[in-house]
């Protein structure tokens, strides 16, 4: 299994996942654009907007190579100079509020035969939380997590709220999933096929999952209230992603495609001043569980 | 002049301010929230929302003292440990897209009689840069800055430009304006009490630049797609604060009142993915002026 193996599956899996969702969606289908990176490799940013289900959402695949920028070098503490990265991120933005946010990357990195991991992972954002949404959500997760390792559950379901986590809000950005970093065998006792097979499974089951939560919730009917919510929800999300988001900071220092990061930004979102909720409604109770810690798979 | 003064001036101009605002607006009024900090001080945050012309503004004054946080203490390389900080921050959407975004603020910081310093500005970003209201901004800026210092306006609508600039972007978040920061006697030649009364004449002379701009675009129609444009410059803004700004990032990482901190986001905001501008439109031209350097004042 080398680099290019790597890159052609996430790019099935990129493909997998458009044709599924604009086959969901029913409307709208997805806008490809194909970029070169300068320093080497590129990508293929696929948009769809204004769909029946998705009001903006973004699969994008890359594999670029190249020299290591500096800024990376230190981050890293590394003296080599070449890399390879490759990868698929999703963000979904639905048009129906009772309908979550979803959020998913899979990438692969290496600088040498020593230095190379994957990372990824897979995390949900409801404007309204429903306990038994997060539940099939994070069920759905565990059970192909266990395939490969029963830690990987718990870990990566505490890496996730901890990185999730919208401190000037004290706020989690909603109920979390599961994230990971930098496995390797090492880290894993899996064989490097393994930690690669575990990322596909992800990118496999990204469809299957989205559909049965878009399913549950597409055709509820929502007031302007409802709407107003999910703005202010949605600039929560926008917080988190240009205060706090790993990615997007490392993008926008490095000189990123611009678009293509920020492709995770909703297309609406507001802040009205200082709301107040009622207390017992829907959306206090969504507040009262955008925590750290909690076990969605308790009953 | 004592830093009660201080504080005591800048409150009456927060009012000022208000009651021209309110008169400008003619439908919606300030809702105003007193409120204390833990460690001394306050301030009164006073936001207007979903006014005739004003879809949403704050206008707040501030007056804190206590220990100086930690962050700020290695921030400033000092080791003091009393510290008063005193400022007027506004920043106004209009409901209009031809009227343009203002911000202002004022402030005065003091450790000790040593350590002392005024700081602040004023800048204006339009949704579509018109270059005779450019021309009247700056005008007015310099003409206020010329009164105290002729190298006052060069310097700082350089350091505006500089700083109010969206790096992943390659845009300027507006057309500028004067933007200072540590003013002193020792640097401008000036006494305490002339640079204190060079950001009460800004603060003073705010109103009326408003007003002039406000009343020059609010009863022109505006269609749909201008209304989408805003809406796209305001994530720009949104862009901007979150990722750039020194203060708001500086509020988030000492714990500040997140509602005023915030409050500087607009109420709506949409980022649809990689528009394509017509050539000609005002759209487009208003991108070309979005650039660092521009002498507005040029015939």
């Amino acid at each position: 299994m080398n680099k290019e193996e790597i890159a052609t599956r996430y790019q099935q899996i990129q493909d997998a996942i458009c044709q599924a969702l604009e086959r969901l969606d029913g409307k709208a289908v997805f806008v490809e654009e194909n970029w070169t990176r300068e320093g080497g490799g590129g990508g293929r940013t696929r948009v769809l907007q204004n769909g029946a289900l998705i009001e903006k959402g973004g699969v994008n695949f890359s594999a670029v190579h190249g020299l290591l920028p500096e800024p990376v070098k230190q981050a890293f503490r590394v003296e080599e100079e070449d890399f390879f990265a490759t990868g698929v991120s999703i963000v979904l933005h639905p048009v129906n509020p009772f309908v979550p946010i979803i959020h998913m990357n899979i990438r692969y990195f290496e600088l040498n035969d020593q230095v190379r991991w994957f990372g990824g992972g897979m995390d949900l954002t409801p404007h309204y939380v429903q306990r038994a949404d997060a539940a099939y959500f994070h069920g759905a997760l565990k059970a192909i997590c266990d395939r490969y390792n029963p830690s990987f559950y718990p870990d990566f379901k505490a890496f996730a709220d901890r990185y999730f986590f919208i401190k000037h809000r004290n706020e989690t950005r909603g109920i979390g999933g599961v994230s990971y970093d930098r496995l390797t065998p090492e880290k894993t006792g899996l064989s490097w096929a393994d930690i690669f097979d575990f990322s596909c499974a992800l990118g496999d089951a990204f469809a299957t999952i989205y559909a049965e939560l878009a399913n549950r919730h597409r055709h509820r009917e929502f007031s302007d209230a409802n709407k107003t919510w999910q703005y202010l929800r949605r600039g929560r999300y926008v917080e988190f992603n240009l205060v706090y988001d790993a990615g997007t900071k490392f993008g926008l220092e490095t000189n990123g495609r611009i678009e293509s990061i920020l492709m995770s930004l909703p297309p609406q979102a507001g802040w009205p001043y200082d709301v107040k909720l009622q207390p017992g409604s829907e959306e206090t109770e969504t507040l009262s569980l955008l925590k750290q810690g909690i076990d969605w798979l308790a009953d």
